[in-house]
């Protein structure tokens, strides 16, 4: 079936008009916050804050940096590994993300900064939590990777930072539950959000576009640039919104250790589980990414560096094990087409992190932390004095349990809406292709140029049929079927290039 | 015609003879600043800083690092769009920038950093404004990209370094300007000497090389790594040398809402204008970056974030229209050929940026700014003592057009000198192309090897002539004909991957 | 001789037994410091700190994160170069990394950072040095980079880790030698032991897989992304571990402007010496960072702005002249195969930078240090009181001493071990090729695919055989001739990619 991929009118529209309702609604809602506002000065004298370097920026601007990049290069390249498909991956990442910071602001500002005067007073720290809250946005994008159209990108990014902003609000500032790297928050939420959409948007026919679904050698190499700013700078991910001090470094700690033991455990799986041991890409790509996700609400904790390095061993195994079993699972007997296998590198990892931050919170006592250590880590002040550690583990398990149900149940709704006829998907053959959305020179070029030489020698040959005798009428079919058959591989190997 | 591009004496001696001279100016004149001396606990008791985290180091370091990788990372891949340049796209750009940036310390030494006792003391700001020095000629060299050798690269980077030291002493010292991000005195002078240096070495008959004029995919793809760090790291270039505490916390703010916002428009214009709908890669690579640059000189401002979304909004338009339809006009009625389309992304938006600047200024309050507030942001003290906003706001127009009679003057004169048939420049048929002034290996290898297969077929062919009976003449011809098709096919493939 | 490459036991059995090592040793073993443990409000309270910015954390994290970048990127994609081991670079590299920082947490651990409970309590310096201590083992993987095993790297890595903190303990501590950037602890180390390693594990008939020992044009491009971010960065290299305050803004100062200088003199002698004045991108991607390397030692000291120049001048020439003249004779003559010529890039400026650290260690006077400034920055305290710079100077060369010998005898007993016929190492004819530790898809199928069409064209040929009359033969002759070389062009360049 040939569909209408023409996004003419519907993006330049959907890109003017929410910019433009980006632009209102900042001019009524969003102003600096004391220290980002030039009153700072003042602001110092009153709170007898002795050096311009205790402002928040100098605590968190590297680790915002950080995020920064793994947002638009960690998530952007990652998704470079299709043949054909990279324009999309880097490019449509970095509309959605651009897009979808500007809505964060104002929607966890709405929820968690709105100042008594009825603006949302931002700073670095907001800076953060929307790079965060797009994060989530990307994630689910990684399920439906070259199936969809940037508009369709445009809604779901809309409406998941909607739902991921109250999520988060139920999670962090009802239940109260603690998510310094957003195990459940940002991953587990992400992923379902993704997985439910991708459900929804099911294509049988999608075999049909499977000579696009697979990598070639540099987008391999190019996607190995997403896998490793998004795991060096992970730690600074998991500890850019932890406490200033002892919080935001054993967050980087721990995030660090769990790291590198997926890796190795990562590597040990994908080499055992594949003929004569060889490793696959698609593994270290992601699963490596694995511990650093599963820490991500535990890193602000008394984890222990041997605790994040257990963490970080299991997901490792789960992780690649996914990919291998599950994947292919998911796709044949659920009906959910999973392109970059955002179920095995942030569904799982994000439960197991959701689970592995309950433990240890129920499990936390003054031993370890101190009584003033245990206040201080799990916020146990305000209204929440007197929590108990086994509470706020249930206040943990409670807070998986909304992400679950916001992803699952955001995904399904999201994806009735893109189900609609409107959005200019491509059609199930042209799925995982640039071209449908991006001007794409010179290959193609080359690709139809060989196309053309084909025709002109099929009419040299009929014009020298005539004189061409009877004997050779034999070698005159083969000289076409060489002739056909050369091209043909030159043909395919330009295409898939 | 035939032009020498054998830089073989003329680059080695230029190389040579100017980091000689370096050592030796260095030597002379350059010297620790009391923050990086060894003396710096006797400077921290003499002046009761309470701590060492108050070094300016740990201020600026972490913006430095930032700028620093917008320098070689950034423009340097930015540039590597191009199928068969992203050798001197990216190794260009890394000489030029190393050698810059030393002559950046002494020229900018020279004119601000110039002690009582006749030595230029260092530190980090320094390294921060030299790279902001080399940005301007890495600016210009986007304009000449392909078309200059690289001793012509070397001697605009001498001339440039030297107009910026002299430019931006007059807006910043003499003129009393702010321009934290340099909308003038960095983007609107470089792109404007570029443009200019590109208009005097205007060639007539670049279209022989057109073949080489554009990308292929996974070139596109590289140039996306420069794009993305350019975009991210931007909050840092614009704040990397505002006030501590609010002034850089502002910046950062405000350059990152004004490049979301362009990120839109940019993709819709893109979309808008081009066929179907598509997205085209120079747009995306480029136009997206305009809000950058054009909030540069208000960032420190208390611009407000919903005025950094409309700098933003409006750039993105301008820059992308700038490339549908100001570069070919350009290049067709000015006889100015723009390689990377500076004027798009970098001298328009400067410009805007300097008015944005101006009226910012001009319009400042003491409403807004507080008293004090008003005085620290716009350094109204010592000589400047009671300047009133609106003055400020006129001296921001004046240093406006100083960048900009300073960036197209110093093109002509440097054009000027760059017409001299000395310097190793490349033939109009030889533009963008790599292999003259590196050794491009296995690709060129494998055309020519192609070229010499071809030879020895038709060898082979005339070997065999006698053999093969009239009747088969037809045949003959014939096949002669396909192999050289097929050849063909292949080796343009090859060529032009 | 064919080998056998399965690693399909070896490889997963030593990550997993190695791995739950280090989860018990971890366990026994590692416990977070004062800064990073829940106690920090305490220890400040203690200590008399007066804000959570005096946390190591914040002096250290931003130039951590820039040395984890260089690690796992810039060594990652500066081996990228070879046109069919891009994945055994950066992936291999991410593997022994990953490992190797666990390990050295534990070995430099116990020598240096072991309380006095038994415990070793860790925080951000910890993880800088476990970082460095992996750099040293992935210099060493450069020598041999495609002729072996991942199984052998680990080992090359258990080994290198364990005798790197051997190592260093004798030059940090017992020696009380100064390395800030590591030029002889991380820089001579690791280049001697991989040579030593390699001229162990000398292979004769490596010709064999000459024709993968190349570059193509766009994994150049690639392995310039490790050559910048290593560029980039060498600042936060060598200042990572330098003094608070004046040591970390020193080292920054020389280490910038040693590599900015090293730039210019390889591109001088880069052109100089190859024919037509061409610049060639293995000196571009290498040389251009020996400045780096042999501005480690002196990087903290009053090595005056000119002194880093002049380091960074004769290090460009020295370490291009290695690549053009020593390399060559290092293979032919004393049996050493350098795949990446760290003997260039590490060794010889490594030995540079101890040589210059010696020398400015014993030069230095009160005059130009100040009397507190001497004492600081050598860290004449405690057992070390009174000890003259002359003798300083002294324990500078038999620091260097040291890391040779450690280098050459550690590389000959781990060369030995790697010798023995278990470790699924390639033969000489499969070196520098992915497709024996990797699923390499795609490319290699096109290959294949065209190897079994040139097989169904002969059994064509056959069939169509008798029909061809007897005055064909000649033509049917070629026809088979002609197929045959073309699908050898293309085959040849699939596969070279």
């Amino acid at each position: 079936m040939q569909k209408n991929t023409n996004v003419r009118v519907s993006l330049p529209v959907v890109c003017f008009v929410w910019q433009t309702a980006m632009v209102i609604l900042f001019g009524v809602f969003i102003r600096y916050n004391a220290e980002s506002d030039v009153r700072w000065r003042e602001f110092r004298r009153t709170n007898n804050i002795s050096s311009d370097i205790e402002n928040d920026f100098y605590f968190r601007y590297p680790s915002f940096q950080d995020v920064h990049v793994m947002v638009f290069v960690g998530f952007g390249f990652l998704m470079t590994f299709l043949k054909r498909y990279s324009f999309g991956a880097v490019g449509f990442n970095f509309l959605i993300a651009a897009f979808g910071l500007q809505w964060a602001l104002l929607m966890q500002g709405w929820f968690s900064s709105l100042d008594t005067d009825g603006k949302i007073k931002i700073g670095v720290e907001n800076l953060i939590n929307a790079d965060f809250c797009v994060a989530g946005c990307l994630i689910a994008y990684g399920a439906v990777l070259g199936k969809v159209s940037p508009v369709q990108l445009l809604v779901l990014t809309l409406f998941g930072i909607t739902l991921y902003a109250v999520e988060e609000y139920i999670i962090l500032s009802i239940l109260h539950a603690r998510d310094a790297g957003g195990s459940m928050v940002i991953h587990t939420f992400g992923a379902y959000y993704g997985l439910a959409i991708s459900w929804m948007l099911y294509r049988p026919n999608l075999e049909q576009s499977s000579r696009l679904q697979g990598s070639v050698y540099h987008s391999d190499v190019f996607a190995m640039i997403g896998t490793l700013f998004l795991w060096m700078f992970w730690p600074s991910f998991n500890s850019a919104l932890t406490d200033h001090g002892d919080g935001q470094h054993r967050a980087v700690i721990n995030t660090y250790l769990s790291l590198a033991s997926t890796v190795l455990t990562s590597v040990a799986v994908s080499s055992l589980f594949q003929k004569q041991g060889k490793l696959d890409m698609v593994h270290i790509q992601n699963a490596t990414l694995a511990g650093g996700v599963a820490v991500g609400t535990a890193a602000e904790f008394m984890l222990m560096p041997y605790g994040s390095l257990i963490v970080g061993f299991f997901c490792g195994i789960i992780s690649t094990l996914g990919y291998i079993y599950l994947t292919p699972f998911l796709e044949k007997h659920l009906k959910i087409q999973d392109t970059c296998g955002v179920h095995n590198l942030h569904a799982m990892p994000g439960v197991i992190g959701g689970v592995v931050g309950a433990i240890t919170a129920a499990a936390a006592t003054e031993t370890v932390y101190g009584k003033e250590g245990l206040i201080n880590t799990f916020d146990f002040d305000g209204d929440f004095k007197g929590t108990t550690p086994s509470r706020q583990g249930g206040m943990q398990a409670a807070a998986l349990c909304v992400a679950l149900v916001f992803g699952i149940g955001g995904g399904i709704f999201v994806g009735c809406i893109l189900r609609l006829p409107i959005w200019g998907d491509p059609a199930d053959e042209d799925c995982f292709d640039d071209q449908f959305y991006w001007e794409v020179n010179q290959e193609g070029n080359i690709a139809s140029e060989i196309v053309i030489k084909r025709k002109s020698v099929f009419i040299d040959l009929c014009k020298y049929n005539h004189e061409i005798i009877i004997c050779n009428r034999t070698t005159y079919i083969y000289l076409l079927q060489i002739t056909y058959s050369l091209l043909d591989v030159v043909l395919s190997h330009c295409v898939t290039r």
